[in-house]
């Protein structure tokens, strides 16, 4: 494991690395669905790079990805799951704020995660049995403060809704951030600068967090207070695994 | 001037290195009146650092700070405007996200601005006679995109509250930010990040990007389409000039 682990690491960091070179590149930009939900020709690249590379070295491995989404099952085999673009909006309007994601998985249990917060040159990795690091520096088990000494990381238009209650939850707090990338706000969790992080996304978007957040005493849970299926879109939260309980208490 | 502007450009980087050094001080934490509104010892004693500097140097000026909030009237004599941290919160539970702001008016006369983001350790400064910089680098003049392709800087409360309307002008971009930090989001405008940042905020909050804005084709409006009275807190907004026509469309 210790040597796919590296090869994970090696492969995010060269991806963020060709993202750097191409981020003044022209972009082709196509719409998903909605006007705000556009991918790039680069999320496309990196994608196929990745899968690519992993598939070379482990031919028998699979690949759940953002822009090639099969949705496996991740409970069989050996699943690595990428989002070669987390926050494509800010790739492309704000050139920072964006990461590439990466987590694996064998026969549904997660051996590491990867977020790679590309322009601040920060990669969280570990989960497992590997120690999770902030570059090279350990992160300490989560330490976690009280509702009214934290932020929580939510977009306005879930504050808005009261989704699930979260505008209950978030005004017990000090507030609420949103920077548009729910990996990066998922690392400000595991480094307690948010006390948690809730985001209408999918597996790609969440897997490595929920694997990281594990290692250090986080829980990634549904807003509904389930566990994510890792399969089509939820809102989920992380969040210290001992507030959870005072949490749901907001969340309907 | 010149001697004036290298002078705060010089006080300001030594109150942001201050703040790096103290920064896992224990803290002081007070409440101004909401839990959510904070201050603690060391805006304090910034506010008094740059204030002692300042009067030392330029006896016959006077200041105006968000710890000192004599609400002199700009319009008169040489005024320092101050806001020893802005993003307090985020100083205190973040450790990033925050700035030291500084303006400085004449007669009533911006003459140039100052915003450091103090742990990205960039520092945007000039306006009026003073080209306008991040860091080293010279900050082009405004080049506005379309709304749709455009992000603004907004916070969940006044979305939720389609404060003057400011939802339904978000509504027709890419979608809000909120990192918590007034003078970080609209330095974040004068980089082209974000079309427009909205505040509800205090004139030492928005002085500096006022003067700044003003040398790169922005304009600071409140989101009622006036002048700011640069006196009490109000909702303003930050925003290329020529966009402010459609945007007030959107407005109440």
């Amino acid at each position: 494991m210790e040597d796919k682990y590296q090869f994970a690491q090696k492969i995010v960091l060269e991806a963020g690395e060709f993202l750097r070179q191409h981020l003044h590149d022209d972009l082709e930009i196509e719409e998903k669905g909605h006007f705000t939900d556009l991918v790039t020709q680069l999320d496309k690249t990196v994608q196929e790079c990745l899968t690519k590379s992993i598939l070379e070295r482990y031919p028998k491995d699979r690949i759940l990805g953002e822009e090639s989404p099969e949705h496996l099952p991740l409970g069989q085999g050996n699943v690595w799951v990428i989002d070669p673009i987390d926050g494509t909006t800010n790739f492309i309007v704000q050139k920072a704020d964006f990461a590439v994601l990466l987590a694996y998985f064998e026969n549904g249990v997660g051996k590491f995660g990867l977020i790679y917060d590309v322009i601040a040159d920060k990669l969280y990795h570990g989960g497992g049995d590997f120690p999770v690091y902030e570059n090279e520096q350990l992160l300490p088990p989560v330490e976690p403060k009280s509702l009214k000494e934290s932020l929580i990381g939510l977009n306005a238009g879930l504050y808005a809704q009261n989704y699930d209650g979260l505008a209950d939850f978030a005004d017990q707090t000090l507030g609420t951030r949103s920077i548009g990338s729910a990996g990066i706000s998922f690392a400000h969790v595991l480094t307690g600068r948010l006390l948690a992080q809730a985001s209408y996304v999918y597996p790609w978007d969440y897997a490595a967090a929920s694997i990281l957040g594990e290692k250090l005493g986080y829980t990634l849970v549904t807003t509904k207070g389930e566990q994510p299926a890792f399969y089509g879109r939820e809102c989920v939260m992380l969040a210290p695994t001992e507030k959870i309980r005072e949490i749901k208490g907001y969340l309907q």
